[in-house]
């Protein structure tokens, strides 16, 4: 593979497939020096592609004939669907015919297949997802966010190390902040997995400053915060939930007869905050611990998700962020 | 006791004590048909009082000579302070000198405390404690919303039993919806608590609806939802952080140079949005499954809130609802 950058997109997956995923792959070909495969049902494809001005070279299809849907058992999908836009996407990278791979499909399916075919970097003991959640200051990276329901306080500190190193590489911050999600600023408060795991945490080569209270999670003072993967996932979509909740009741209560004028005028600075709180500014969510990069990309990803997304493909592969992580760990 | 309900009041607990606390008290004791004894530091209280109006015969003072800080450790300050409001005013309630103890002091050592001095209904594993949750609809009955940290499945079963009877009888809803707290739609989702938990529920002699997402809390589908004591506390401080920090950033954005007017036009209904989510209106969290109620208020909390949750523990000794969990636990 040499130099030359190729990142897989699972052109099916997600909930604007394959329409917005080819436009994000193509604007991402167009901007970016990447080659990328599209995984997916060939003719349904070309046909997307067609509409697209691209440059052949870059752009290269890989025929999959089925579909993982986000119903379906994640375990008995990849078992059985060997032919699925995910299994073929991971295969190629387990071949190392790419050097990532990027769907916005079945999370479950994505990491249950990125754990069997694409495989942990050795001494791993679990691979991780971590997603930037937006705050005040910008976002935390949230680890981790939906992988591993049930952990061990030595997962979490692992959590935190590979974390550390993605973040350093990735956005470039110097010895990042991290926490540990608890109920409690003081050291022993928590439950049984948050006290031991603040201890591994204080003792580990890592820039560890406490506990951080959910109330102070929007806040953002931590660059990264750790936690088990029901925690995370229970603090992302309740975000995701509570966010669009509130900006829809204010939208309801503000644009009701008197107030529709005052409203209007007020279209613009409502548009800033949304996208501060949008996900698709970030791009995807890396799943660390793994021997090459699986990005999952939000199900309603659109096309500037997707090119974020590949973007930080390039960035991973370039700054080696998996050596870097099997040094830390070992 | 007779007929003539008592509710003891910790009126040194709480950012705002004494003051609101008092004043919360002597308004519900000109309200509504109760006697308070207000418990704390004596000449204070007689300070405080003294600048009210109010029927002499309905509020009294049980003098406590120390405070139990936020700061201090739950099971020491407990032992250690048994002049505390918080000891005394639990031991008025063991003592059945008063119906219920309301208090806005360390959430830790009123739990411990509650635990220790008022006792357990015979049955009951796990006392717990519920949080009306503001959502689109109304509210949501959030438990555990701290209590226990740690939990087994046959816990969350009877957390689920004991607020069935305390939402039926105090809010008049007829069979309340109970869904768990799960990070996936499906039955088979979730980590080994809820699956376990989920099979007890479906069997339990309560109106259970399945798994409720995060994403979904704030839409309000639910009467109730179970979950244990760190998810619980965690979904609602990262609420209770995530509004004020929206509507913080909201205020901020709107609030600079051209968009100034429209924001001032904006005020009523932003005013009434934040009163929405306002948890001074419910009153307190009951902690239930105890001999007798004792209901933790917000430390935040002002006169209203003591107010409200004066008014929760009348209605709760009328319904009988120690009485009624009792029978459903058996």
């Amino acid at each position: 593979m040499d130099k030359e950058i190729i990142v897989a997109v699972d052109a099916m997956g997600g909930d604007n497939a394959p329409e917005e995923i080819i436009k994000g792959a193509v604007n991402a070909a167009n901007c970016f020096p990447v080659t990328i495969i599209l995984v997916g049902q060939e003719n349904v494809l070309k046909e997307v592609l067609a509409k697209h001005n691209y440059d052949a070279k870059k752009i290269h299809i890989v025929h999959a004939s089925e579909v993982i849907t986000t119903e379906e058992s994640p375990t008995t999908a990849i078992r059985r669907k060997k032919d699925s836009s995910i299994v073929v996407g991971l295969n190629l990278v387990k071949e190392k015919k790419a050097h990532a791979f990027v769907s916005a499909g079945s999370t479950g399916a994505l990491l249950t297949g990125a754990l069997f075919i694409v495989g942990r970097i050795k001494g791993v003991e679990r691979p991780v997802l971590g997603t930037c959640l937006p705050t005040k200051k910008g976002f935390t990276f949230l680890v981790d966010s939906g992988a591993n329901v049930d952990c061990k306080a030595k997962y979490l500190e692992q959590f935190a190390k590979m974390s550390s190193v993605y973040i350093e590489n990735m956005f470039g911050i110097q010895n990042p902040k991290v926490g540990i999600v608890n109920i409690g600023a003081e050291k022993e408060k928590g439950n049984s997995l948050t006290k031991e795991a603040y201890e591994l945490l204080e003792n580990a080569d890592i820039n560890f400053i406490g506990n951080i209270e959910p109330r102070d999670i929007p806040s953002g003072d931590a660059d990264i915060i750790v936690c088990d993967g029901f925690v995370g996932n229970t603090i992302l979509k309740l975000s995701e939930g509570l966010s669009m909740t509130l900006l829809g009741i204010i939208k309801k209560e503000i644009t009701q007869g008197a107030y529709k004028l005052a409203a209007l005028a007020l279209k613009k600075p409502f548009q800033n905050i949304k996208q501060r709180f949008d996900a698709d500014e970030v791009g995807g969510a890396p799943f660390l611990g793994l021997q090459s990069l699986v990005v999952k990309a939000h199900g309603s990803s659109n096309a500037k998700a997707i090119q974020n997304a590949i973007k930080q493909c390039i960035h991973f592969v370039e700054t080696d962020v998996v050596g870097k992580i099997s040094q830390k760990i070992e």
